[in-house]
């Protein structure tokens, strides 16, 4: 049995001990010919998946009464993998959920580091900078560079701690938010988790 | 003698009383025969303004030790306006400062309403919604069009408030981000009383 969380760029297998991806142009489904319990966000291979009778689509099997129709199937399995936390997936966006003893509380979206580092470059070519994850966010900005950097990290941290809630940091910029959130655990695994929660739960057969 | 502010789009001038506009593209400094005191952060006039004797640059004016030098003259204005207060200028980007018993202890930029929209747009097509003012900030969101309106604007609100000042609001959206900040006072005239104030202090001449 293997599990897969399909993006824009890859298929990313996780086996139950070691994870590793492959091309999305690339990669034929059909040549795998174990059980695959998965989820997509990828539009143009959901067809493809479809027709694959042992790739299970665990969108299927989530209880959607607890969360929301239009909630990313990413953010529901993260969610599925914890107890009682606020859930931080640093991707292309930054999604941010809370969990309450199993339950779903809400979330939110905060734009990625690259969409709001564009963003910024767009309101004023005065503004193209990276941004300063060493920066102390206990001062106010003066200069360009904290001044949006600031305005991307002090304004989420400080959103975030107001719920005063364990942290558990996802996703591809989880060590990047790590320097924000120096409380928080990065599990890089926790979609995996969800799923194979989902999975032992027995909705799936 | 007249104030005005340039920016993209007009001329705003403001007599002392009143307040009016003229466009960039139509309006010529020339034909202005009285002193006009003016802050600008159009390029394309600058030369124009530069060459009009009656017009003075009061960025030329400022003591930029007590800022720094990438700073908006548009938000120093706003500064030298106010005594003790946190400023929020709400335009095409937001800009926070903080000042203390007159001096600047600095600020952040934020995106405006216009460009945080484009850019949750550009991250996804699903994410296509215009901003709910009305959302309860109290409330961790459960659909996507409160998701990112709580991604924009519960972020900025909770940097905002953890500073408990004063918040005075400008810029063409501060009637928006009142719902937010309801404490808040508007000034939409609150750069030109910045430039009023630098005159008083003597410095142009």
């Amino acid at each position: 049995m293997l599990l897969c969380d399909i993006g824009n760029t890859s298929y990313h297998f996780f086996d139950g001990s070691h994870d590793y991806r492959e091309d999305v142009s690339s990669f034929d489904p059909f040549t795998c010919k174990e059980k695959v319990y998965y989820i997509n966000v990828n539009a143009t291979v959901d067809a493809k998946l479809k027709a694959c009778d042992n790739w299970i689509d665990l969108a299927l099997h989530v209880k959607w009464e607890n969360y929301y129709e239009t909630m990313g199937i990413d953010r529901v399995m993260a969610c599925e993998a914890v107890s009682t936390a606020l859930v931080i997936d640093a991707g292309s966006a930054i999604t941010i959920d809370l969990v309450k003893e199993r339950k779903h509380e809400g979330g939110f979206i905060y734009p990625g580091i690259i969409a709001m580092s564009e963003c910024y470059t767009r309101l004023s070519s005065r503004l193209e900078y990276s941004f300063n994850f060493d920066l102390d966010l206990d001062k106010m900005p003066k200069n360009s560079q904290d001044a949006i950097t600031y305005g991307f990290l002090a304004t989420l941290k400080a959103e975030v701690i107001r719920h005063e809630m364990p942290i558990i940091l996802t996703g591809g910029d989880a060590h990047r938010l790590l320097k924000i959130f120096p409380e928080a655990k990065i599990d890089r695994l926790l979609l995996f988790r969800g799923m194979q929660t989902l999975i032992k739960k027995g909705e799936p057969c």
